[in-house]
């Protein structure tokens, strides 16, 4: 059946109103997997909520496990307390109307007009409503994810939490339902009648750069730099 | 006066109850010195702010005057209309509540406990009341800021916005007067008694990286490569 489509090879969030955005909308994405691999790339999330009335953004750590983000904090942190949870008669809490954003910056783009200055850029915005976890098994699953996030394979090669630890720690969750990501790639965007004009136009490139790992003061120098550190 | 404390070095932010934190107070900062270096080194911030009760986080560019943070968009976008500006009569708009944040990640933190994993990082967290900018003078002030954040002395060696770029332009102004500093620094703050698990520990340092720049495909190679992009 040549005339039908093939169905896409990879899976879409579905937009709405939120998630289509009213400037360049050719920017806009919605499939898994580019979603998946901006945010498994970053190494920090920028978590925005509502306190008294006024946004507060904060920058935390976080970790997916499929199609669900997890973030971890103090039990004492407000907005993990906001979040809520399960009550005792199993009902679920109102929970924490969150943003949660990932950005990386991927370029500098000068134009040759003030105006087209931008950058290159690979963003997802995730809205939902973030839960805390009160199953044991999921708050596990969770915390070895955000370590896996910082280094992937590291809660194979670390303590496992403690039952102290667990209970100072929360987790909420935040399901990737209503997401969509954004890029911009390429050159400079200038208008043809500033083709001529004698600035240097173009990309200049970022990327993250590692430097060489540096022991713990206390580290027993018989311990080797694992393989996951030296592919970095 | 020997007995008497030299005045400090540096101007500080009153802290408040929004910007002295609740966790980890030992981290938070308020000197002006620091808090520009943070905010000058980052490309840039994430947005937040309250759009029917729910929270909105965007990435974006900014650009500093001394005291005053400017962001700019189109005319048309949202939290740009919705911040207003000076009304005919002169009276000022409510204007948008916003939280304004930049992060930087210098490095990643392993401990011999999955429980103790971090990050390095330095943050600023501004909240406040944003302005549309109406006043010419101001605005062609902070879109040159703006440009001249992503590459300093930029606006110098390129065209100027004409009036039609600027009517299309809206600015918005955030004063820097609630703000506060987050910096971690150092090693994994491993429990005592793990101290001898075999696990390496240490920091993963993080730092930009600029590739070599890529000229616009119409360029004239006549036009040598800046040497403001040269240096990075």
């Amino acid at each position: 059946m040549p005339e039908t489509a093939p169905p896409s090879a990879t899976a879409a969030y579905r937009p709405t109103a939120r998630t289509v955005p009213t400037r360049a909308r050719e920017r806009a994405a919605y499939d898994h997997e580019l979603v998946h691999a901006i945010l498994d790339e970053a190494y920090i999330c920028h978590l925005g909520f509502v306190r008294d009335g006024a946004p507060v953004v904060l920058p935390t750590l976080y970790g997916r496990v499929g199609e669900r983000l997890y973030v971890h904090g103090s039990t004492g942190s407000r907005p993990l307390r906001m979040a809520g949870g399960t009550d005792s008669g199993g009902t679920e809490a109102p929970g924490l109307a969150v943003c949660l954003t990932v950005t990386h910056v991927d370029g500098l783009v000068l134009a040759r007009s003030a105006f087209h200055h931008s950058i290159n850029y690979r963003s997802v915005v995730v809205h939902g409503i973030a839960r805390q976890v009160t199953d044991a098994e999921e708050r596990r699953a969770a915390l070895d994810a955000i370590v896996d996030h910082v280094v992937p394979g590291r809660s194979y090669d670390s303590r496992p939490a403690n039952d102290r630890e667990l209970a100072a720690t929360a987790v909420i969750r935040l399901d990737l339902d209503e997401v969509s990501a954004k890029v911009r790639t390429g050159g400079p965007n200038d208008d043809p009648e500033d083709a001529g004009l004698p600035h240097w136009a173009g990309v200049v490139p970022l990327a993250r750069g590692y430097g060489a790992p540096v022991p713990a003061d206390d580290l027993d120098p018989a311990i080797d730099l694992p393989d996951y550190l030296s592919v970095l």
